[in-house]
């Protein structure tokens, strides 16, 4: 039986590269459209005019199905959404908001449309909202999370229960053994973010790539869970959030320290002092750069083998 | 091939029954021994005549193996392991605390010894002084757990990298595709605590169980984490915890708080409202109360069925 989230998208391999701020421009998201993955162009950090350069430089780089990921909170969106249609973009990824806003819109507009979710009620709204698939993503991702901290274990099982639709787990997966695990767990394919900041492609500034490579275990916090939870690398801004957050600083405080310039200056100008930096668990995990195409053919690679390492129990 | 942690204990799946306070006396242990699995008591709520008591009647309700959980900071652990000695137990898991001070007694007097860890670190200590197994346990765990919040999905592969033993996965494993997802991310067996607690063979208090079947994504939450990292099951004792510790009490009042008590009161008691609750985010996929050798058949089904549903991908 064809794999559905493959077929949805008209993709090889059920891999979706996650849309990540200062990451994924149209190097990765073609890098990993040309693997048999589907990239996805992370709308998040991109002024709408950079967003149309990005989608046009991608199309030129790759003739496979790619797509874009954008935060529903992002405040000019109806700008975003004009070029989403002028661009003929078919494949959106929606995050961090809510998905009555667009999602009919953009199904008018003939786009497949994902929404990225952390709970069982929000993949229950989304699927009244009409989208085509469903990224659960677990506790252990990079950036903004749930607050409900349901790990991708738990979380998948769940979502999957819960809905009718194409699920893709999202949160831990960096290997094949990962992503074997998720599809064990109901999963139809698998979102993967932190593995593609580790790429020649990845638009992240190179000093935030080596931090990458030097995590390990609780080298992340899911932080400021009250306001609005994100995955952080520990470094100095985040001590000085974490500082004010255990003091009980105000949010008007914390929006005020956090500001958006600060995810720019850590992942795409290498601040590793003052800037934010997101990355999930995962990272304790990678320890080489590699180039896009070649993670995607070692997830593949891995998958089966793992797969044929199993045998039946009993 | 022979799977490592079956021939380890000499059992026929490799599903290990967590040894939970308040849970697992010996009418789970042999239960779950008695379909093919691992029972423990979990000697942490008994006194050491009980737990003489329990060894005595789990030997005579079953022939097949069974061990026997004990956290190191018990106060009178010398007690106890006078009693695992005397009672000739053979299989015995360590928890919370230094694997350095009891390892090698247990050895000598002919035990297999397995340490509980939920680190990298103390996965690595643990294989220096000689245990023969490692349970690796993820945030999504209940009770007591690690400070690195390091989920299953992320933690199997870090321990199974960096150490030469097998592998047990623990925190989120209530199916058989979760434990085919632990096996795909490297473990060589499963230990599952919540779903056991939902069998009439487990000690707790029927309306604990009951709390467990009600519980939902989000009824749990890891917290105490700078004095004792715990998963409880929200109530109005955690209520009490959770404000306590938000308005920043003092270890000492915390732990009067707290008191060794509670958790008899919760969980054995079913006193829902001043108890301690322990249970893991998986409750939340607890909707059945089933004997424990339907659990492990139904464990072993599923991971089959599971295992035959992927293919190869590519």
């Amino acid at each position: 039986m064809a794999n559905s989230i493959a077929q949805l998208f008209g993709i090889r391999y059920p891999i979706i590269q996650a849309g990540m701020v200062w990451a994924s421009g149209w190097r990765l998201a073609s890098a990993v459209s040309n693997a048999g993955g589907l990239g996805l162009l992370g709308a998040g950090s991109m002024y709408p005019e950079i967003l149309r350069e990005h989608i046009q430089k991608c199309k030129k780089a790759t003739d496979k199905p790619f797509g874009v990921n954008i935060p529903l909170l992002y405040p000019d969106i109806d700008k975003l959404m004009e070029i989403i249609v002028e661009e003929k973009v078919t494949i959106v990824f929606t995050a961090a908001g809510n998905p009555k806003l667009w999602t009919e819109f953009l199904k008018t507009n003939g786009c497949i449309v994902v929404h990225v979710i952390s709970s069982v009620k929000f993949a229950l709204k989304a699927q009244v909202c009409g989208v085509d698939a469903i990224v659960a993503e677990g506790f252990e991702a990079g950036g903004h999370n749930g607050r409900e901290e349901t790990t991708t274990m738990t979380l998948i099982p769940l979502v999957k229960k819960a809905i009718n639709l194409p699920l893709i787990a999202a949160g831990g997966i960096g290997s094949g053994q990962a992503m074997l695990a998720a599809m064990a767990l109901g999963a139809d394919g698998v979102q993967v973010g932190s593995r593609f900041v580790a790429t020649p492609e990845a638009s992240s500034h190179p000093d935030f790539k080596s931090e990458v490579l030097k995590a390990e275990q609780g080298s992340t916090e899911l932080t400021l869970k009250e306001l609005t939870p994100v995955r952080l690398l520990k470094n100095p801004f985040y001590d000085q959030i974490k500082k004010l957050y255990n003091e009980g600083a105000s949010s008007e405080k914390l929006k005020e320290v956090l500001g958006r310039g600060r995810a720019k200056k850590g992942m795409f100008e290498g601040d590793l002092v003052e800037g934010e930096l997101e990355i999930g668990q995962v990272a304790a995990q990678i320890d080489t750069l590699l180039p896009a195409e070649s993670i995607v053919n070692e997830f593949i690679t891995t998958y089966n083998a793992t797969l044929k390492r199993l045998t039946p129990l009993g």
